[in-house]
């Protein structure tokens, strides 16, 4: 085999970074954020969940060499190819489409073609990162004799979804597929994913850190983490510390989709509803008393009408975030700035 | 916990089982193919893919025992709860609708709640077996007290589904999403799945064995397993096979799905597009010359539009099931006769 050309993606730098001042490279949350937040997010925030580099190159074949931080390259329902994986789109003239997966992770220190038998003509590509085993480096190898251009991160202000397992990508099948993500190609615009599995809770220092972030829209949609009495003494006070700092970026309530069996299930339908209840009230008092550029979406419908979004009932298949991404559009859309 | 009450599927018995003169149960083949079929054919056939049992019980809980064959749980990109998952729907007046997955699965001996805390009413469900860890024995269970009535595999003729791993369910989330399941569950008709992965090549000694069962529809969706040399040698003396045995059972050809990233890989693009003629040329042939019932189904959209229905273009997500559903049903829904 011919000897590849390396870039590794580090020197010209990922979109989708919140921070500069990070402790590793890859890691979602800047290195003072560690004394502040919880433990479990700070641990969670290392992971490199939606970053994307950007390049061009008219080369007919894509390589990849990757190392990763964790010997667990997947979960038992959570396929490896979004776990551990990389996610290849090109640019098509007025859209984002597939070209191919990192897909084959068997162990932590990795290399494979992504896409091999391309037509040799320039295309700019965007490479997601794996969404949830932490990155050490990545690079990105073409045949030599192929031209290969880094392209810096996009300038426009970030989309910033901050949430729980489900905005940290499981059950993705491939790393490009976690909603926030699509939302990104659909709107061609950069995204800031600050999914904490488990821990999306609105804690005030995750207000306080995410206000420092000069997004095109937040979107928070941690419900699914939170009890009826987080709600209630939390939401306001997040958005407000978000509204201070930021007079008039858009700020979007997610509810939390039901659990797809929750309609056989009364008492987990009943807190859904009860959640539901209170993080409506919050938001009617927040409008009401003058906040601006506040929106609400309902989560009935996120995983789709069929209940067939989800193995487990909380966490999508590609099939429940397609559904999540449809929903969220149309107001995402309206809400982007460069539309 | 209190003891449950076991009841063993075998007992009664399962939907989507061709013949009853299997080597073992849960075995897709009769024993007497395993001197006739290609060995790779004869290993595969020995998953349960696509099998069901029918139950019902006012039980507020509902449990499941499985103990498979193989240690291995799961593939890198193929999640646990479709590869060796139990997988529960119920009939709610018009439809079938999820309940949940038995999804936990970590060893190949496994015991887990299915479904917990539902009101205590009387229930039909069905339970779909796991696509590709073979099955030595399944018990259901439910709390003392609970009433429970085994429900006989229906008597409808069977929708008769032949194809390739895609059939075979990968990389479906769960058990039930194999397209040909969906399907069934949409047309409230026993499915019986024949796929085999990397296998479903439309050898003459398949469709002798397809030709004992009396279908309601024949489906054969074996190109993405196929050369244009096979497809040339084959295909015709397959539909001819069933056509001999079965004068009117309409007999559905589905063309492959383009691998979701040919459109940017023209070699593999032309293969398809030779296949898609060849096969085509067949069909006309077939026509012409008089067979009646005979349908064509195109492949260009089978996992969509987007090219985002599988993650290493080849095998569906829960995605991709979905919208090859979708893209059948119409047809299927005509040709099912209890329409």
């Amino acid at each position: 085999m011919l000897k590849l050309k390396w870039f590794d993606i580090q020197k010209w730098g990922v979109e989708g970074k919140g921070w500069k001042d990070t402790e590793r490279y890859f890691d979602r949350l800047p290195a003072r954020a560690k004394k502040v937040v919880p433990e479990a997010v700070w641990n969670l925030s290392r992971s490199a969940t939606g970053m994307a580099v950007l390049f061009e190159t008219d080369a007919p074949a894509i390589h990849a060499r990757w190392k990763l931080r964790n010997d667990q390259i997947n979960e038992i329902n959570f396929p490896a190819a979004g776990f551990s994986g990389l996610d290849l789109y090109t640019w098509l003239g007025n859209k984002w489409r597939w070209v191919a997966a990192g897909h084959l992770v068997r162990t932590p220190k990795h290399q494979q073609p992504i896409i091999e038998g391309m037509n040799p003509v320039k295309r700019k590509y965007i490479l997601y990162l794996p969404l949830r085993n932490p990155v050490v480096k990545i690079e990105i190898g073409v045949p030599p004799g192929s031209n290969f251009k880094s392209i810096p991160p996009r300038k426009e202000k970030p989309i910033v979804y901050y949430g729980t397992s489900i905005v940290h990508g499981a059950f993705a099948s491939h790393a490009g597929m976690v909603h926030s993500s699509i939302l990104g190609r659909w709107l061609n615009n950069p995204v800031i994913n600050l999914g904490f599995s488990g821990n999306g809770k609105m804690e005030k220092e995750l207000a306080e850190l995410i206000a420092e972030l000069d997004a095109q829209i937040y979107v928070l949609d941690c419900l699914p983490n939170m009890g009826v009495d987080q709600v209630k003494e939390r939401v306001e006070n997040f958005v407000r510390i978000l509204r201070k700092k930021r007079p008039k970026t858009p700020i979007v309530l997610v509810e939390d989709r039901p659990h797809t069996n929750s309609w056989i299930r009364p008492a987990l339908l009943a807190d859904h509803k009860r959640k539901w209840k209170a993080y409506n009230m919050i938001y009617q008092k927040l409008k009401k008393s003058g906040v601006k550029d506040l929106y609400y979406v309902k989560g009935k419908s996120l995983f789709g009408d069929d209940h067939e979004g989800s193995p487990d009932s909380s966490h999508p298949t590609d099939l429940g975030f397609m559904r999540q991404a449809e929903l969220m559009y149309p107001l995402l859309r309206k809400l982007c700035r460069k539309g």
